[in-house]
């Protein structure tokens, strides 16, 4: 009933971090247990390389930048944005084996992903589709969000929307809307949806400003995931009866990247505008998001999370509800993965 | 020299808290390392569970009460106080397995106990008798007092009155009154005596506002130990020569629950009265003992505990001094009765 | 890739601390991993003794001083400065095997040496000689660091003073002036030197107040190591060409005791006086000694360590400069003196 060594889907796109984080500055992030330096090179491209100098361990982000290169801040040795050491102040000859290990980035929807698995393999036709939150060249509302919990149980949490009647009291639940809906899980290759669809709900809180209050609607949840933990929600609703296309819509982002084995970075975003541009309705957007993740998601999910003391997720034999079907199938998609991944090596 | 697993009595009665810490709040206190939720029906009834949804782990303690259920804060699924699942808000069938482990308590002199082991052997009888506190009908003076030391080391601290001496220095020491006396441990079954006489010393602090200071008494400190730390001390005193029925007593209760291997919930308590009425006293004895417990005794027990450094009690070698007999024999009988335990499974 | 149990050399002089620091109080200090009880018997006598009551496991640093006796502070036994037990409050006989381990201490140049291994091989010949700490009568400017990080890691910073261009930029680092030097690394027994040599370069800092700046001097950095990690550093410069005896002097001792296996203790000092007595250069030498090693030599050290997430040094498989002579040939002597060690019981 322990918890073993974490085993992480390698041959994956993670988000490395929002692009407008990777800049003249070094930024340390740890991903999948290792210390990542990022930055951007003069001419713009991104570069992430182990954040731990090979020759005495030193944090390189705490070093500097000189031009394209990073100095070691400990005994001076600079290193290119491909990890290569190209002057060892005290020595014209370089030491052998100095170089940091570069990991491929690729940069789409203004977010940066980096592939933490063998790289080769890093295909960025891989990279889910993230393009709706500029579709209206506006750029999202944007966060991250530090968890003191497995990326996993954030996936559990996205992928049940149940718990929006419970855990988003003071935001975003209507009153017992989800109870009315009907709930589908669907797999599509290694691509999961778990849709919600209410038909003839009064009209949600993010038409507000667009629609009437209280207003029939029909209003969907649908949420799009993709290993590891990527996913893409749509909020929509139209006046009930009409086709979907001529709604008031909203897309969500909410990629979870594992820190370590314990925690996770939960970036979350939100298009600004809701085809009809509003800003009363961006501004009660940006509040409501804020406080749903970082006061009423974030604190149940830890507190979930620590009170497993440590015994591992199946073996704590969690009962089983309809509901659950999305988190579930994602749990063991990824170990289905992971397999895979295992016996291709 | 590690640490094993801790071995718990488990066919035992641990105070669970004072019958006044129970009522409608949700209350969690971990108990042998479980996690447990504690309340009261509105019949008066207390009830205890184990503080994790066994849907998806969230503590029931951060949900809600509605009635006699108690309903989960993250997908809504609520508990009665016997710990089975009655009403799932998605599905109108209740999901399988959906029960949390129920715990035996029974409350008796205004504490409520929890069977920590086989929930058939429960006997009530075997609960000791704390009836004294309210022998007046005036409430104790009551406290709890977190400890981080396991539960055995207080009880070394009280089996062996020695300490007074040292420890107690600013608050309950006579002038070196208990070197006048005569110490005897004694078995009575299973219940352990560890007794201090003290004739012909000065009146102790006890008796001041009822004794005049100075005078000649007989003094007793009569400590009655149970399996597997609930502790009555009987403080006494005489004029000399006296018989004891006639003397000013008061009696402390010191009962100390495991919290996790490591630390301890600490419950004290003592009579407010002495025979003869006096606010002079009950004042002085609610400071003396807050001085004594929370700045005396649990700084030096804290301080010892640590001062292993992780090395197991036993292994460390402990010279033994006369005076150790009520605690070694406590902490020799606690083995014998888990052993017994262990044959008897 | 993890820590074992830290292996340290045993018979060995590691400093306890400063003569100063023992006195009529009770000192606990940690040291490989032990808790070390340091005091000064009414005599002058450095007294070292295991910082654990036998009883009841009290660190007798938190009782009291009874003439040469520490009273433990929980049940009132009492030890001689050899670690006897002498006096039982509650028995004319003393229990059995109540004695703490007595440390051999030994006092040379102002520095309170302990001896860990076998106390008949404590030979206090084996001392490095620091008596040039005060070799003109004048106390040293003097410190102590705690550091996060093994000892090991303050060596390495230590025999390999390129560092100062980088790490010391605020404070030592002269105009590239370790660039102009030459190194190297000699061992004489168990002894190891690492000397830097710079001729001609402008007078450094330790000088200014004696020296014009800009002087061209000849300026050397000679760092002498005893295991397992007392250094002595001469800081040397005379005018260009003239011979060392002529020169401005200054010696650093740097002697580092590991407190735990993940923790040391960093001692400095520093001579005050600079050959011409000069109030400036004491100034400034003190100021910059401590933003030197408290802001700049600390946080790197520890950041470095901290950096490699638990991975023993050797695994972590450090790239190899010439630099790195110093610090390395310390690093395996060490391991070469613990087989000795190993061998020879």
């Amino acid at each position: 009933m322990t918890r073993g060594a974490p085993a992480y889907l390698r041959n994956c796109w993670y988000m490395a971090g929002w692009s407008t984080e990777l800049c003249e500055a070094l930024l340390r992030r740890r991903i999948l247990g290792e210390p990542i330096l990022l930055f951007r090179t003069t001419d713009g491209v991104p570069a992430a390389l182990t954040d731990r100098c090979p020759h005495r361990f030193a944090p390189l982000s705490a070093g500097t930048r000189e031009g394209d290169l990073v100095r070691c801040p400990y005994h001076g040795l600079a290193f290119d944005a491909a990890g290569q050491c190209v002057h060892n102040p005290f020595s014209t000859t370089l030491p052998k084996g100095a170089t940091v290990r570069h990991w491929t980035i690729h940069e789409r929807d203004g977010i940066a992903w980096i592939w933490m698995g063998d790289a080769d393999k890093a295909d960025p036709a891989l990279i889910p589709d993230f393009s709706t939150l500029f579709r209206d060249g506006a750029d999202p509302v944007r966060g991250l969000m530090p968890m003191r919990a497995p990326y996993e149980f954030a996936t559990d949490n996205l992928m049940d929307l149940s718990h929006i009647e419970f855990v988003h009291r003071g935001s975003f639940a209507g009153a017992g809307v989800i109870f009315a809906g009907e709930h589908e899980v669907r797999r599509e290759g290694d691509r999961l949806h778990s849709n919600w669809w209410m038909p003839n709900v009064p009209a949600p809180g993010h038409t507000y400003g667009i629609y009437e209050r209280g207003l029939p609607t029909d209003h969907w949840l649908d949420m799009r995931w993709d290993a590891p933990a990527s996913m893409l929600l749509e909020i929509g609703a139209t006046p009930a009866g009409q086709p979907r296309e001529n709604g008031v819509i909203i897309h969500q982002a909410h990629i979870i990247t594992p820190e370590t084995a314990e925690t996770a970075h939960y970036f979350w975003a939100s298009t600004r505008s809701t085809g009809v541009a509003s800003e009363q309705g961006d501004t009660m957007l940006y509040a409501m998001m804020t406080q749903a993740f970082e006061q009423e998601d974030k604190p149940i999910i830890e507190a979930a999370y620590a009170n497993l003391d440590g015994c591992a997720f199946w073996d704590a034999k969690p009962a089983f509800l309809g509901i659950d079907a999305g988190g579930t199938r994602a749990r063991r998609l990824i170990e289905e993965l992971i397999g895979r991944e295992a016996r291709a090596a």
